[in-house]
């Protein structure tokens, strides 16, 4: 494989930088790294968030590695979310842009009110 | 303002980091980092991104107040964009997942090998 270089639009890191730079993966992988949940705990702590984004969402983070899924034979059956090892390493950067975003909204807030007093 | 809080649907940290996580932002303001570049220069870097795309998510970069737009007045107009200082700390941030990305681009495709297979 040549070096990965995500400004190439035709390499995989295209890709899976599209995924991971997600709000609702960034949500979803924070709440996972402190322990595994099931479907229904995620989609009440993640506000605004529908089944069926979550279904995808979750489904395209499994794919890529970085969450678990695991069915229990219960009745009903209970699916269980996991983090895995590789999305732990992600969950750490993707902190830091939730991180970044609660701890700056203030000043977005006011450039955006200039920019629309300007405009 | 009560505490910011992404995972709370109405909280303005939700909109922003809806921005941010963002591939193009991602890419866009990792260039801009390394200094002032002109609309054409951006376009011929990031390969893939199309005209109108870039420049809907260089306004709103601008109106989030993390990068600047100079109009010069030559012969036809220049337009040159930099970082701001707010935007310089966001960058670090973002950088952190483009570098993962690249870095962990084959882990995550054996594991979408893995997943397709099993299907």
């Amino acid at each position: 494989m040549p070096t990965p270089n995500a400004y190439a639009a035709d390499c995989p890191t295209r890709v899976v930088l599209d995924r991971i730079a997600d709000k609702w993966a960034v949500l979803l992988l924070g709440l996972l790294a402190d322990g595994p949940l099931r479907f229904n705990a995620l989609r009440r702590r993640v506000q605004g968030l529908s089944q069926k984004v979550l279904s995808q969402t979750l489904k395209g983070l499994e794919r890529d590695g970085l969450v678990r899924r695991t069915a229990f034979a219960t009745v009903p059956v209970t699916v269980e979310y996991a983090i895995t090892p590789l999305g732990a390493t992600l969950a750490e950067r993707l902190d830091l842009l939730r991180d970044w975003a609660e701890r700056h909204i203030a000043e977005v807030q006011a450039a955006q009110a200039r920019y629309d007093t300007a405009a």
